[in-house]
């Protein structure tokens, strides 16, 4: 037997009700469940109970393909015209939210002895606004669709796009492909095409594709064959030398254009309601807390943490001619999540990071995502609410998103 | 990197979009889904394509949890009561056509000169009917909710709860336990023993638990946490020396009569649609086409089909009292499936059957799933429908299955 079922068996059921639970519980506290779903991880992992092994073959394939189905998520969720819609103000706060915290964190890394890859890994790290978080959080208040709400929503999906490129790129450098203008160039420039390639080409084959497959007499083919299309695009954008992620968000885009959107997306979600955890929980068994007692770590950890707050913070007030709670834009783009997870994740596979940077990243994720909501209660509270709570956003839980008032 | 996933992600996109278009090929040919995917499966395994490998440990682990999830699925749609309201005709047939074809397979392996357990496994895997193919076939000729369409439909349950209990007798004695009338009598009373405590204890504590799971707030919770309790029950039943899938099936018992069912079905079909296929195609995927063409396995593998074919058409005419078509209910008993091939692939795993038995026994499943179409439509176009075309059982594909006229 190549590998030891009953084993795996008790492992997914420790990882899938301890997740379930402690996601639960952060809701019940007015936290995102992702959070309870990385202290699941942290609990279960190397550090704490030893059940659960990131780099484990199996463990680590399920983790892998949670995070496409993840990215495949948002990218369905994404609409890149009503983006457009929104405008300048949301396209400030999103590029000045990614090039401030990139810039601060990196200086601040390399300030603190680390060497440029670790350092750039860091920065990068910092880039992108949670959109399912910010997304979730602004809809529990009432706030979605007021004109904060769609600037936020706005700013954290460009921030991904761009935080997604800054990923392919770093992904190449921490690879060990030297550190060059002309390397940096090319990998932007394999990111950015890869996308617009991937928008253009795709969005004249997938629409008659999915037509047709809805004429399959097989119940199931659709969902199915839509994530086959997403592992494909992940699989192509390896082979480009881009990073798989991008391309399972590519193919997100390209559905989301096609009239099977919803029928795809009822069945990704499912599956993602599977997959989507055991990536965090295996991000947060992958955290050492021992190394968290290192002062130099701690010092690193309290540094970025610092700076993650600070930058986004600002960029809510880059945009000067927005007449709004340009406060409560900057504090509502605080939160990081998926993405910075995964810059963690993918320097702590090519060795960027070693174990306590990684740590200490995963615990800057963990912080940005605490402090946020009870600021935004506090500041809404003054404010009417703008929209009803969003029925989609609050029964589909904090995996699915909702963007630009779909 | 544990393992290289892009090359999954290809392994994967292969798969999954093979067993779909060959799956809708075998439909629209008026054959089941499966055995498009079986077929999918050789194509794409060690002796044709080689792009499947069945004994990677990922594609091993996705393959197992397929399994489960199938017996999860079959278990969630068993009920019991119904079946024992369909009475004595279907008792008898069932158990006709498990003792016939049990001890008929047996013999005649035996005779042309293989040992016990090999012939035992051999005769075991003609014991269940497919409730999925048979299911789905009545369906389609609306001959389901006739009263020959019952009485094959509690029979096939009966006979794979049977096959599932020689399941785990056999695979006790096939992982070197000594043949003994103490053994088989131990492991028949642990199998059974085993359901009926998952039936008594499970029925006790499953309902409050998952009335309580109804009230999570993220939604999705109630699915993962019913995959979790089906991981959990093969768990158990692995660690109690009998057949995991016999846990999954349980599982699926227990929350058959929870008021959530339709709600975990609906999720656990999504997910099935997802892990099913890798299951049937690597188990296509194990077969090597080219030991067919050796004259003795081929002579074996005959003998398995004609024994396979008469054992179960006698078996309709057992209950001589039964006021019916015997005829229509002797061949919609014929076709194999699920439990067949978790025969032979468990007979494979602990090396009691070698290659070329198990391609033997895939090919008896694949002969005998061919067969009775055919033959049904024919005897059922002299018939009048009694039913409509059932929308749940046609809407929802072969891996869903309809039994007892719920």
């Amino acid at each position: 037997m190549p590998h030891d079922i009953p084993h795996l068996l008790g492992i997914l059921v420790a990882t899938l009700v301890a997740t379930k639970l402690l996601g639960e519980l952060a809701q019940r506290i007015g936290q995102p469940a992702v959070l309870g779903e990385l202290l699941a991880g942290v609990l279960l992992g190397a550090s704490l109970l030893g059940i659960l092994q990131p780099d484990d073959p199996v463990i680590h394939a399920f983790s892998e393909i949670g995070v496409l189905v993840l990215l495949f998520e948002i990218g369905l969720h994404t609409d890149l015209r009503s983006l457009l819609g929104v405008g300048s103000a949301a396209a400030t706060v999103g590029l000045v939210g990614v090039v401030v915290p990139f810039a601060l964190g990196t200086g601040a890394a390399h300030l603190m002895g680390l060497p440029a890859i670790p350092a750039i890994v860091c920065g990068a790290a910092l880039t992108a606004t949670s959109i399912g978080i910010s997304a979730r959080v602004l809809s529990d208040l009432g706030q979605l669709e007021t004109r904060e709400g769609q600037v936020v929503l706005g700013a954290a999906v460009l921030d991904d796009v761009v935080g997604l490129i800054i990923l392919s790129v770093v992904s190449a450098l921490a690879s060990g492909v030297s550190v060059s203008a002309m390397g940096v160039g090319i990998s932007t420039a394999a990111a950015v095409g890869f996308i617009v390639a991937a928008l253009v080409i795709g969005g004249r084959i997938a629409p008659p594709l999915f037509r047709a497959a809805v004429h399959l007499e097989a119940e199931g083919s659709l969902g199915v064959l839509a994530l086959a299309f997403a592992f494909f695009m992940a699989w192509l954008a390896a082979k480009a030398d881009s990073a798989s992620i991008i391309g399972a968000f590519a193919a997100g885009l390209v559905l989301h254009r096609t009239p099977q959107r919803e029928a795809i997306e009822s069945k990704v979600t499912t599956l993602g309601h599977f997959f989507v955890p055991i990536f965090f929980a295996a991000v947060g068994a992958a955290v050492d807390v021992r190394t968290l007692a290192d002062p130099h770590v701690a010092l690193v950890g309290g540094a970025l943490i610092v700076v993650a707050l600070v930058g986004k913070f600002v960029a809510g007030y880059a945009p000067w001619w927005f007449h709004g709670s340009k406060t409560l834009v900057g504090v509502a783009m605080i939160p990081r999540g998926e993405v910075g997870l995964i810059f963690a994740q993918m320097g702590l596979a090519t060795g960027a990071l070693d174990v306590s940077l990684f740590s200490a990243i995963a615990v800057m994720v963990m912080v940005t995502t605490f402090i946020p909501p009870p600021i935004l209660s506090h500041l809404s509270r003054r404010r009417p609410a703008a929209s009803p709570r969003l029925s989609g956003v609050a029964e589909e839980g904090i995996d699915d998103l909702v963007v630009g008032g779909e």
